[in-house]
């Protein structure tokens, strides 16, 4: 499957990273040339942003999707942004390379038609609570519109346990490789919430067989204005882009190299 | 707060049946009759159905919502509804005197925003995983667009348990009651996916002090078209109204009245 | 099953209060005349604790055993008491009317088969993630060493809800009902942790079919040693015993008279 | 921390292998050799077994340790083996080079304390629904007592998703090694329930920072008196002992050598 001419779901692991959420063109800037640096192949930052409160920062919105474009010209970064309903799904369409359908919207049905209706690959996050037959019923929903490009991701469960904002379910990986074609990705930022624990989460990943992972990175978490306690910075970012490439090679894979800078 | 003239959440408690899906104008009608008969003072039946896969039975649509319309005025029973998206929330705005916002959308912002700018009032279910501060910053989402008309639903949380489908959280009643002004609900039938389980979760849901109950009822169960396993029959229903009005009356409440027949 | 002589599991509900821990002749006698008087029939407090920390109160032992004699002595009510090994039961069987294996012990099954060749009934606390056939398997573990005489107590399960210690899951009440001659009971004090939770919860417990409420009561909650947070006063446990006595006609039971005085 | 001449918790990550149960000499020896063969460092086998129902076989008790320590003769492999009650844990400790104390035992303090007494390592399984603090807690009523020699283990936790028997937690090992200096090993047989997942969360949990796994291995999975549909065999094992080494390596660290035969 190819997003934005980077193969994801093939031999070769990708590492997607980027911020929670698109603040502004100097920011993704930066945090796009330590992506770039390291080896990062995609880059994914949020402009529309589904808040728990009608209070918090909701996002740039198109600004964001423009904002995004021109990362993607300048770095030769394709680009996995979210859309969060069905009215901005083909803006989103329009600027994105692929299509993020958040945890929260996995049984949005509505929206998940229209994203089948899309022409790009959508990456689906695992709902809070779902089970994997419910994951793979609502990739159902996407392809039975006619979009087969549906890439799956893990982002951590709702349980009890509280040395972590959520419970990371890495064995989905292998059962989902048994019973399914759709590539997986694991995100362990929002998987722990934790900033230290995406590194080691992030290599267990990929050792666990997924097909890569989705990396929250900024350049100055303690500034950014969503998400900031699970942000790594660009030069750790680029340590685990290493690790992930070395555990890969165990398993029989390496790491997709990056586009080449036009 | 009124919906289409039954107070809920002053001192009287409501009751609240009717089929999962709007299969057709008998079925609803035979179904409302039980509710009237029994006492139930409002009705509901979802004509937009948001299904775990895409290949079950989805809803009648509008046709179903002029079912429940025909309802309505044939046995003076105002009408609770869902809307699943954007697109035809304002139908739903037209037709129902409730709008029911469901579980899996409990966190759809833009849904939630929507309802905001509704008319009719708004019954918003927990997400089935959601914490109580997040069940009430989606309400805060609806009021922060000017609709104060928001009625909180408990319908089950996912645990480990196997003996339920979901695990009914009735600690979250006096929980909202202390923090909140909202008027709480209790879907038994939901909360459990167990017939038997209805009454005495009916039960304790008014003894825990909610300010009503929203239960499930067919009158074949067996041929219904969804969620057949948790429905019970009119006359198990009149029996849970009976009780849930003399458990309301040990908590210093009572049946709020059904309105006169026309 | 007879308790002391109190009836448990017929048509009579029980209400069971009582400290956490055994603190004091003073104490115990103080809560005691609390229950006796608001019509409480049995008497817990534990004399040995299972604590969290090694480094917190572990209970008196023995002396606290003799503290509980001595209680049951003056006021007329029987004890339940908490046995924590195979060694400390030998004398909790001869001190208390009902053995209390706790929560955590609900898979300790050299304890369970040491019960089971006890003489006393034996009050058995649902794990913290137990399911329905592991609780009653526990059981069998008593009941297959001879000891037929076994109450179930729902206790609260670990879930990611957090507006309560542990989420009462009231739903196994008829669960259990339809599949085991059993009586169970209903802890809200653990089932929420919170001491305003544990009125509400307490009717809903006798709403759902419950055989009685077990009820932690402290005349000094702030002072207590453990537990603190959700233990209630004597004057709100006798609230409760007529609120639950109230509800329980509704579903056709009663409260059980408690033990004359001698 | 040495357990019967093999380090645990230092650089060298240790594979520790065997059946749920002992149940013959030849069984036991046939799976010795494969783990031998393999370059497992610790053989594990269950004499005494915690089984849910009183009416599953129970383990062979004193002739299970006897079989244990003519495996360990044989093969110069240390043997780590479960204490289940007070009654059998002098002899566990004589017999074995590591007392296990398992999930449904980690809150059981009179056996944590006797453990604390015993001159051997002690291998602390977490509860199935126990927290980090818990599980550290329980750790220190073993050293309370005096034993320091105490290795966690992680091996899975009770959550709502069924495509696994339990789900593994591998975030709490970098979240222990952060706040504690005990080793930490990972139970992925029992965190999974699946033996299709036992390859891959091995090698998840070494590039997670664990400092071994703990394997259950049969001969003739399909004719295990307990836990079957985990065991793995002997082949398998030593692709998971060869994929753990190189995984280690990509961490800094290494394969334990086993003890040379004598």
């Amino acid at each position: 499957m190819s997003v934005g001419g980077v193969d994801v779901g093939g031999n070769g692991i990708v590492v997607v990273g980027g911020p929670c959420a698109v603040e502004s063109l100097d920011q993704s800037r930066a945090i796009a040339e330590g992506i770039k640096d390291a080896g990062g192949q995609l880059y994914r930052g949020g402009a529309y942003k589904p808040r728990t409160s009608p209070y918090s920062f909701q996002g740039l919105g198109e600004k964001g999707l423009e904002i995004l474009a021109r990362v993607r010209e300048e770095f030769d970064l394709p680009i996995v942004t979210e859309a969060i309903d069905t009215e901005t799904l083909p803006l989103v369409d329009q600027y994105a390379d692929c299509i993020q359908i958040g945890a929260r919207n996995m049984q949005n049905f509505s929206l998940l038609k229209a994203a089948g209706r899309a022409r790009k690959p959508v990456l689906l996050k695992r709902g809070m609570s779902a089970t994997l037959e419910e994951l793979l019923l609502s990739a159902e929903y996407i392809m039975s519109e006619g979009n087969y490009k549906v890439i799956l991701c893990e982002r951590g469960v709702r349980t009890f346990a509280d040395h972590t904002r959520n419970t990371l379910d890495l064995s989905i990986v292998p059962a989902i490789k048994r019973i399914s074609h759709l590539p997986i990705l694991v995100d362990p930022s929002h998987g722990t919430g934790k900033r230290n624990k995406v590194a080691p989460m992030s290599r267990a990943a990929i050792a666990v067989g997924a097909d890569g992972v989705l990396i929250e990175v900024h350049h100055k978490p303690e500034e950014a204005l969503s998400d900031g306690p699970q942000a790594i910075l660009p030069e750790t970012f680029a340590r685990i882009v290493r690790e992930c490439d070395a555990i890969a090679q165990v398993v029989g894979r390496s790491l997709q190299p990056a586009l080449a800078a036009s």
